[in-house]
C-alpha cells in the first residue's frame, strides 16, 4: 500500500479584530471575525515535522491587526483580498490562500458619535482566494430569517405509502437564509454590490407568491443576478422553518391560520444553486 | 434522619407559539416562547409517584395555544398573567403559578402587509408569578449589545501583589444588557412601559461618562427608575466584553486607540439592583 | 423619589486554567473554569465611578493563574475555598466571595502517560461562598443524560377541559441531570464525597420504578442524603426530555414501545429540593 | 443574460429517531439524527412551483421511522443504505440519494437492563450516496477531544516581519478531532471498521512524537489506512486548541510547563487528507 498526501491547507481561524476610526466626534466601527487559510507546498511538513514552508497561524494573527492598522478596514472583500494577496505575495511555499470574513454591523445609538448597539441578527460574509489562477471572490449573508404569512402554498406533490402529509392552500413560509454569490467582475464598490444583493434577495422573498420552497429560493436566486451584473452564480441554503398550525378542535375552537406552533426539528432543508449561463470557471471560489 | 421535600415546582418549558393576526392584507406577527411552572399541593407526587394533583406539562401546553387563539395575545405581560391566573384559578391543588415568557420581534419586509423579517438579536422577557399574596410581574429585555467607543476610563483602582493591569484614561466599554424591572403597579400598557425602560437604558449607557462599569449599571438603573413611575426595582446583569488594544509596536506601528481584540473568555461580570426606597417587598417576584 | 444600590457583585467570569503535573512520564491534568465574583463596600464605586475599593477582574483572573501555581489544584471545592478565602482575607473592602468552578474530565488516552481524551459530557461544579458569617460550599453536576426504557408510568393524573394527554404504563424517562448540594459539614475528601452521591443519583434513577419525574426526583435527592451524611440538602433541575412513540399505523405497522421520537421542545422541567429536617441555615449558599 | 438552474438537493434534515430493542430484560438503545437529501429531475418545481416530483420531506421523515420499525438500526450505516436505496428505487425523479447520519452512544447504567447514560461527547457519523453510478459511504466521527500534554514540539518554522510566535521543544497539543473515512469497499462489519479506525486515530495520537499538527494529522490519516483495508481515504480537520503557558514571573513564580490558560478563539485549523494511491474516484462520496 503506498499512502499519499491529499488536498490540505491550514491557517489562524476566528481572529476577532475591532477598528475604531475618529473623524472627529463620529467614531466608524468595523467588527469582523477573520479566518485565513494557506496551502502550497506543504508536503514535508505533514512526512516529517518539517516547518520550514510554514508560516505559523500565530503570524496570521498577528497580520491580521497590523494591516488592519496599515491599511485600515473598508469593505470586507477588499480585506480579504489584501491579506491573501499579502501570503501568497511573500511566502514562496503560499501558493493558494483563502481569507474569509464575517462582519457583525453596529448602528449608532443615541445622538453622540461614539455609542453603538449591535444591528440585527444577520452576518454578512465574504471568502477571498488568492493563487496564480487569479482572484476570485464570494460574498454573502447568513442568519437572515424571514417569514411570509401568507402567499404560500404546497399541493400537488409525490405521495408513496409512507406520505401522509395534507395539501395546503395557505401556510407560513419561514427560513433562514444563507446565501453566497460569486463575481464575475469586481464592483467597484463591494458595499453597494451587497446592498443591492441583500435587498434583491428580500425583495423576491417578499414578492414570490410560493408554490415551493424551491420555487422562492429560484426566484431569490434570479433576482440577484438580474440586479447585478458584477454576479454571476448564487447559492442558497434555506431550511423550512416549519410553523404547524395547531389542531385545537379538541377545546372547540378553530383555527384558521391564526395559530401555529413554531418547530425546531427536523426541518427541510433546500439547497439550490442559480447561475447565468454563461458564467465564467469557478475555480477554487467554492471551497 | 428526617428527610423532607422543601421548595418545588414544575411545568412546561419553552412552548413555542406563533400567531396570526389578519386585518385585511396586513398582518401582524407574535413569536412568543412560553414557560409556566406550578406549584402548590405537591408533596404525594414527590413521596409517593400519586399524581392526581399534577395537571400534566402537557395540559399547559395546550392551554398556551387555546389562549393564544381564545384571548388573542397582546402584550406579553398580559398573556402571562392570563395563564397564571387561570392555572392558579382552576386547580385546587396549585398556589402559585409562575409563567415566563420570551417575545422575538419582527419587522416588515417590503410593502406588502404579510412579509416579515427578524428584527435584532435581542429579545423582550417577563415573568408573571399569582399566587394568594397577589400578582407579581418583572419585565426586562436581554441580547442587547452595546459598546462606547470613548468616554469610558479606569483607574484608581484597588491593587495587589497579583495586579498587572495598567490604568487607563480611555477604553472601549461594551456590553451586552441583560436587564429586569419589576413594577410597583402595573402601567396601563406594558408595550409603552417597556419602550420607555429599553430607551431609558439605550440613553443611559450613551450618556454616561463611566470610570467603571459599575458607575454606568447604576446610571442605567436610575434613569429607569427616573423615567418609569410604575417600576420600583432594576436588576442588572452587565459583562465587560474586553476590547483589548492590540500592541503593535512589533511591526513598527503604533495603535492609539484604533486596532482591538475583542475577547471571548474570561470576561468581566458586574451585577447590581437599583430600587426606591420604598420599594414595596418583592415577595416571589425574582424567583 | 429616593434611589438606592441594592445588591450588587461583580468579578472575572470563565478563567480557564489548565494545570498539569508531571510525576515522572505519569502526567496528570485538571482543566477548571473559575469565576470569581466579589461583593463588599461597592457603593463608592456605582455612584461616583471611585475605584479605590475595587480589586480589578483582571487581577482575580492573575490570582487563578497564580495560585494554581503556588498551591496546586486539588479537589475544586478546595480552590475554590482558597481563592474565596484570600480574596475576603486581602482586601478590606471586599466582605464576601463567592467562587464557581466548573472541572472538566480527563481519561488516559493509550498506553503513555501524557495522553488524554476528554471524558463525558458532564461537568463537575462547585461554589464557594466565604464571609464573616462563615464558609459554605455547595457542590454538583451538570450534564449528566441518562434514560429508563422501560419501568416508568405516567397516569392518575389531574385533568381540565385542555387535558389530551392519554395515561400510559410504560414509557421511556430521560432527563438531563443538574444536580447541587450542600454540605452541613465539609467532607474529609470532596472527591470522594462527590463520587459517592454521583453514584447514588445514578443508582436512584436507575433503581426507582417512576410512577412521575417528581417521585423520581425526591428518590435521588434522598439517596444523596442516605448515602453522604456530610450532605445536608439536594437541588434538582431535572427537564423532561420526552421519547414519543411515534404513531406508524398510517403504515400498517405497530409500536409497541419501539419507535420514538426525541423531541427538543416544548420539555417538562421538574424543580425540587430534598433535604434534612434538620439542616442548618442555608445563608447565601444558593446566591 | 440567461439565468439556469445549477445543483440543488432538497430534503428533511436531522429527524431524531430513538430504537429501543427489548431482548427479555436486557434493551438495547439506537439514537440517530437521519438527515435525507434528494436530488434529481427538480427542474420545473424551481422554475414553476410544480411539485409533482417533490416527494415530500414530510414523507422522508416518516419513513426513517417506518423503516427503523420494519428493518431495525444496525449500523447506521446500512440503515443510511436503505434509506438511500430506497428513496432512489421508488421516486422515478430521485436520481440521487444522500443520507447523513449521526449517532449518540448510551451505555448501561447500573445492572439492570434498562438503564442507560448518554456515554462521551463524541458523535459517530456517516454519508451514504446512491445514484446510478453506484454506492458510496464515508464514515466518520466528530468531537473527539484529545490531548498530548507533552511530545510536541513547534521550532523551524517560516518568519517574516509579523512573526513574534517563539519556538518550543515542549508544548501541549490538544485537539478536536472531525474525521471522515471513504471505503473502497464496504466491510462486513461496520462497526467492527469503525472501531478499528477510531482506535488507530486516538492511537496515532498518542503515540507520535510531534513536530507539528500538521505531522499529527498524517499520522493519524496513515494509521486508520494501515489498520483498515477497506478504507481508501481520510479527511481530517484538527482546530489546534491553543493552551498558552501563564507568565507568572511578575509574582515571583516560574512555570515549567504547568500552568496554561486554554484559549478559545483564535485557533489554528489543520486540514488535510490522506490516501491511498490507488483510491478509486471518490465521485460525490464528499458532498
Amino acid at each position: 500500500m503506498v499512502v499519499v498526501l491529499g488536498p490540505n491547507r491550514y491557517g489562524k481561524a476566528e481572529t476577532r479584530v475591532v477598528q475604531v476610526t475618529r473623524h472627529g466626534d463620529a467614531h466608524r466601527v468595523k467588527d469582523l471575525n477573520v479566518s485565513a487559510t494557506l496551502s502550497g507546498d506543504m508536503t514535508e511538513v505533514h512526512l516529517s515535522g518539517d516547518n520550514s514552508a510554514v508560516l505559523p497561524t500565530d503570524t496570521q494573527k498577528n497580520t491580521v491587526y497590523a494591516f488592519a492598522k496599515k491599511h485600515g478596514i473598508g469593505a470586507i472583500e477588499d480585506f480579504a483580498l489584501l491579506l491573501a494577496r499579502h501570503f501568497v505575495g511573500t511566502q514562496s511555499a503560499v501558493r493558494h490562500a483563502r481569507v474569509a470574513i464575517e462582519e457583525y454591523t453596529w448602528e449608532r445609538n443615541g445622538s453622540n458619535g461614539h455609542s453603538f448597539a449591535r444591528a440585527g441578527r444577520e452576518t454578512r460574509t465574504c471568502v477571498a482566494h488568492v493563487d496564480g489562477s487569479g482572484e476570485r471572490v464570494v460574498s454573502g449573508l447568513r442568519g437572515l430569517v424571514v417569514m411570509n404569512t401568507t402567499n404560500s402554498e404546497f399541493w400537488g406533490f409525490a405521495k408513496d405509502k409512507y406520505t401522509t402529509l395534507t395539501e395546503t392552500r395557505d401556510r407560513i413560509l419561514a427560513t433562514e437564509v444563507a446565501a453566497s454569490w460569486r463575481h464575475a467582475d469586481f464592483p467597484t464598490y463591494w458595499d453597494k454590490s451587497h446592498e443591492t444583493a441583500r435587498w434583491a434577495l428580500l425583495a423576491a422573498f417578499a414578492d414570490t407568491y410560493s408554490l415551493s420552497l424551491q420555487q422562492t429560493l429560484y426566484a431569490m436566486g434570479s433576482r440577484v443576478l438580474a440586479e447585478c451584473p458584477e454576479i454571476c452564480e448564487v447559492r442558497l441554503s434555506l431550511p423550512n422553518k416549519h410553523h404547524f398550525e395547531v389542531d385545537l378542535s379538541h377545546f372547540g375552537l378553530d383555527n384558521d391560520g391564526e395559530i401555529f406552533l413554531a418547530a425546531d426539528r427536523p426541518y427541510g432543508l433546500i439547497e439550490g444553486t442559480v447561475l447565468r449561463e454563461d458564467a465564467p470557471a469557478a475555480g477554487p471560489a467554492w471551497e
